[in-house]
């Protein structure tokens, strides 16, 4: 039996294990294989250059970052396994979790399994992912190659239009295409959309494809309503339809809001499970920055060690 | 009149200030000058190797840390004051910070100026800091100078009984030094540190001075009761008797607990006034990592621009 069994290997995982194991619980980590369609490390090593990690001023790549946090985890003697936790049974400490083919009990489970932005799925995405395309404006917009560029923002909720005034900084022209005829935002964030000059929405409009030569030139939309397509150029396409969290292998064990995301209680990585903390993306669809999430993995390593004091096994 | 005014400059002050610049929101950081007694770069100036800082992972000094981020935040695009803000207005917006000899305007105010851990301040304390005496057991505890050594805990709350916890992994025999002869800490708490082999409370003791050679060797402690003085071998000093926030230039204009930390909405860094937001130990006396403080200055900088869309000034 492991004292802290830990599943999950972004900037939560990894920052989690480092704080475990210098509290000498002896943490195993699940990086996964594959696991939610990404590599081990996360969301980040589908990124480029990350500028917004403190303690790198000249920005440091996404998967680079991630080998660091990994090498760190191990050099603080965190035990590292390539395979991915397809179920668990929440039902009694020790939890178990279970591989394809093996299984492990746990005094602890820190989940921070994270959540893959959605996307559209286009023909021609993977060509232009990273090289145009994006899920996270405030990540990517103060780029270079989005300056005084028409940019594009797919959604129609708070999260889009957040996106799109905040690239409306950055870029020429932000266009906003939304399926629908009205936005499900708020009213106040919708009014400062619709004040904002460099700002359009583009009604009853989806995406069908994109196009372009080393980086993204043009996005390809239809018009709903007559089924028109037309070429619209763009340097920038941001998607902001939300995330999935990482949730499905817990089976309903842990409450989860309606989108999959696990509850913790405010400013803490508690879940309703005794003794299962959650940290990272797959609880925050607020923030979802590393470092917010490396933050929340070191509080649940912290509640962690704490919460094992008071209720040992 | 400026959009965003930071004032501090330990991990909360420099990542609200990346994300802040990166959002366009051109902010002015005020780093004091010896603000609160430490450098510019906060209390991590006053420690050596850090290694619990996701993305080193061979650990960093914490100065060198520290100027890693400040070169960020002006690669970022953040202005920087080496000044110290001695007062504020915060009774409208814009707010008002006031230096000694000059006053600035801001539409958003991120309140990061950190806490102090308190000291016994003991004749030779300054000698021996960070050469066997520590403020943060959790920091601290792991580095191999303290493995299977006699190690000194002062305080009687819940954090001396957790921090004590955490150190008997390491050390030979942790010694919790308290002046009276019962403990603050919650009864869980004092059961499992009273039934912890490796764990003794010396009562109705204190600590008067500390000796030692390159490093600490032992403390000198004091019987309350006879007056009696003794040495007692320690080769680490770990100092849990709480912080001070940094607060008092604030003037009561901000709610804050009965010890001075500011109040923020629960896993959020909104304050009790609307557009004054505050992240880092200033607002936390849970976690109060560079890692967490980091997370949640990246959450004010996120906070404060949603908010100034909403209500611009």
């Amino acid at each position: 039996m492991k004292k802290v069994i830990i599943i999950g290997a972004g900037p939560a995982g990894h920052t989690a294990g480092i704080y475990a194991a210098r509290a000498n619980l002896k943490p195993l980590l699940y990086e996964g294989w594959m696991a939610g369609g990404v590599a081990p490390g996360g969301q980040l090593t589908t990124t480029g250059s990350v500028e917004n990690f403190p303690g790198f001023p000249d920005g440091i790549g996404g998967s680079e970052l991630m080998m660091m946090m990994r090498a760190q985890s191990i050099n603080s003697g965190v035990e590292i396994l390539t395979e991915t936790i397809e179920s668990v049974d929440l039902s009694k400490r020790p939890f178990i979790v279970r591989t394809a083919d093996a299984e492990q009990q746990a005094e602890i489970l820190i989940i921070a399994t994270g959540a893959i932005a959605k996307r559209m799925r286009v023909p021609h995405e993977d060509d232009f992912w990273q090289k145009g395309i994006s899920a996270c404006a405030v990540c990517d917009g103060a780029l270079p190659v989005f300056r005084n560029q028409p940019l594009i923002v797919i959604g129609g909720g708070d999260t889009a239009m957040e996106e799109a005034m905040h690239l409306s900084k950055f870029g020429s022209m932000v266009s906003i295409v939304h399926r629908r005829d009205e936005l499900r935002a708020s009213k106040a964030m919708q009014q400062r959309v619709l004040e904002n000059p460099k700002i359009e929405v583009l009604w009853n409009t989806v995406l069908v494809d994109v196009k372009g030569d080393k980086a993204l030139t043009h996005v390809i939309l239809k018009d709903v309503k007559t089924g028109a397509l037309r070429d619209h150029e763009a340097k920038g396409l941001f998607y902001a339809i939300g995330h999935n969290p990482n949730t499905e292998f817990l089976g309903g064990q842990i409450k989860t809001d309606g989108e999959g995301y696990i509850i913790t209680q405010a400013g803490s990585t508690v879940t309703s499970v005794a003794g299962v903390f959650a940290a990272g993306d797959v609880q925050d669809k607020k923030f979802r920055q590393a470092i917010t999430s490396a933050g929340s993995g070191c509080m649940a390593a912290l509640e962690a060690e704490k919460y094992m004091i008071i209720n040992p096994l």
